[in-house]
């Protein structure tokens, strides 16, 4: 290593500025962040998931002159291919999720995105065009919806169900978990979860598909690379645990005890609290809402909860105001669209794979591989071999 | 984004120290790297495989008090029982790479790890202590022979062949390939080569791994994550790229008119020149030393236009010397082994998922995930929805 010209970055690089990006950002100090130039939450509040896809994979809507858009009608067109998945693409890909059949979800979701690009003859970025990039972004997308649905039923000892593109990229998933149409308002709530978790800065998931994508791999390497950091439970495990932090809690009056035995314990709060953003998460006060449009017995237990659990962290740490996380009213809001726990954090990586297959675009358009340097901390060397 | 207290950092975070680490360093200036506190090239002639891969993991060598080392011995028999690998598991994931026959053997790679991950109960790493973390290491390490070989058999209509452990990692290897028990010199030469690519710095492969490692993942999502980066073609596809030119060429006498035409055509010569080695590669030296003692048709010829070659070279670019890299005689020493082109980059991930494995354990022990920030530079926002 030449120690001239290096620069020692801080632990987990921090602060540092890897890459020019024009898919989003989050400003964090004005709680705050955007898709391309459009507010996310509004997105979410405003848009379908289709629209938003369209949007990070291309950086604009799709014209929305009423309802006869031609634009917006031939992207619908277009997401519905690859929504139905063929037919030999799900019966190969059912038949290797069925040889680790207790497997964990996102572990099939690796398998299942590798197998994938493979049958559909993913070639790597470096010797593709951009047409050829765009529609293996798209069908690797549209793939993971099923995908989750199938690694379900594998777990579960089903069948795969056959998607229903017509219902919509959120209406058909519903229907691939659950196997019942789901209300108009489950869409709406689960359309917005969707559209606020398609992309939120280089996170480690985001940045491992861009260091992958910078060596000019195919699409599906930089997928199952970035399904690998997002399982980590650093990085996307939290939805669930949150969830269970409430069925721990049990009813509102528990709270307050419940929150100053983990804080007398040094432990973190789950679901409250962000790395980034120092006082409300913009997408949480979304999600709160649309939970309490939901209502049910998980909804209100939550706000309640949510007002007890602030008080007391405030008064912990007066210093530093901790509230309510994504993660927190997302998983209310999966629970109460029938979403079972196991499939919150994949429910998660459906959204992200959109914004990831983005970001791998992106970076493929640059030629400049990630190689950053280290600093060698052990005995000197050489020495000579014993 | 915070515009205070950030960094821009040079592409590809050129000269960024990331991390520390005590597995190795690559002095490119010097024309040097080593694994922990010993010569890299050293240990390539004089220890085995298995040594190497217990310093590498371990931080020592076994103890070497001659051949009745319990130490040694104890550790050849744990790689030999990681070398066998369960028949179950050789028959599920035969199973699954029979689904994509077809398949690159690097894709085959990345799912095969990927199930053996679910197979084994490969853990989160966040979740593992440090025997559990080491054995998984381990186990993975020592699958990947037989899968590169089970690979190789599926795409060439083959049935996998059973382990040879007793051959040692080299010979086993070359067994499951092959099909013959190999002869000495060809143990030692590609012993060699394994040796030699084991570790080289924070390329984009280890250091996909390292990302993916610290969300606290399992060890296989980070090495199937690796696998991804290491399939880039700007990244691990040249040691078969070199051998095809030196097809092209086809004699020594006709190497002056192809590198001359090459360059001409403003066209980069597969096999010279290395990002980091200015001038000599050290691998390359023992590569070519070794590929000498191998002799035969295709050493002969790469010998004598390496001669011609960097003639040409130097004569073009002058203040840039430009020699052979580890790919040109990695490919012939592979080659003169008996290794099809195909297996070239499979067998360097086999040896690299050593030192990846090795990365990933460093990796979790520190608690501080990977989120690097990034530049908006697409058009301001918000704007209002259309």
């Amino acid at each position: 290593m030449n120690t001239l010209n290096t620069l020692i970055a801080a632990p987990g690089l921090a602060g540092v500025v890897v890459a020019d990006t024009a898919i989003g950002d989050v400003r964090g100090d004005e709680g705050f962040f955007h898709y391309r130039q459009y507010d996310a939450t509004q997105l979410a509040e405003h848009r379908t998931f289709e629209q938003v896809w369209h949007l990070v994979l291309f950086g604009d809507l799709p014209a929305a002159d009423g309802a006869q858009s031609t634009e917006d009608a031939a992207w619908t067109a277009r997401t519905q291919r690859a929504l139905a998945v063929d037919e030999t693409i799900r019966t190969a890909v059912t038949q290797v999720l069925q040889v680790t059949p207790q497997a964990d979800v996102m572990t099939m979701l690796r398998t299942g995105v590798s197998v994938h690009g493979s049958l559909v003859g993913d070639a790597a970025l470096w010797d593709s065009d951009e047409p050829a990039k765009e529609q293996i972004a798209l069908r690797t997308a549209g793939f993971l919806p099923w995908l989750v649905g199938a690694a379900y039923a594998v777990r579960t000892g089903a069948q795969p169900r056959t998607p229903r593109p017509e219902l919509g990229y959120v209406g058909n998933y519903l229907w691939l978990v659950t196997g019942a149409e789901p209300s108009a308002d489950a869409v709406r709530a689960l359309s917005r979860y969707l559209c606020l978790t398609v992309d939120h800065g280089f996170n480690a998931s985001t940045f491992t598909a861009r260091v992958v994508a910078s060596t000019g791999a195919d699409l599906s390497g930089c997928v199952v690379a970035a399904l690998g950091a997002l399982s980590g439970p650093l990085h996307g495990g939290a939805p669930s645990r949150a969830l269970d932090a409430l069925d721990e809690i049990g009813s509102a009056d528990r709270a307050e005890q419940w929150a100053r035995d983990r804080l007398a314990a040094g432990e973190r709060l789950m679901g409250f609290g962000h790395a980034v953003y120092r006082g409300l998460d913009p997408r949480s006060e979304l999600l709160k809402r649309t939970a309490a449009e939901l209502g049910g017995a998980t909804a209100e237990l939550a706000l309640a909860v949510e007002d007890t659990v602030v008080a007391v962290l405030d008064e912990h740490k007066p210093d530093r105001p901790l509230r309510a996380n994504v993660e927190y009213y997302a998983g209310v809001v999966m629970e109460s669209c029938g979403l079972p726990r196991e499939l919150f954090t994949p429910t998660f990586t459906m959204s992200r794979t959109v914004g990831w297959t983005a970001h791998i675009l992106e970076q493929s358009r640059g030629t400049k591989i990630f190689r950053p340097s280290s600093r060698y901390v052990g005995p000197p060397a050489p020495q000579p071999l014993p």
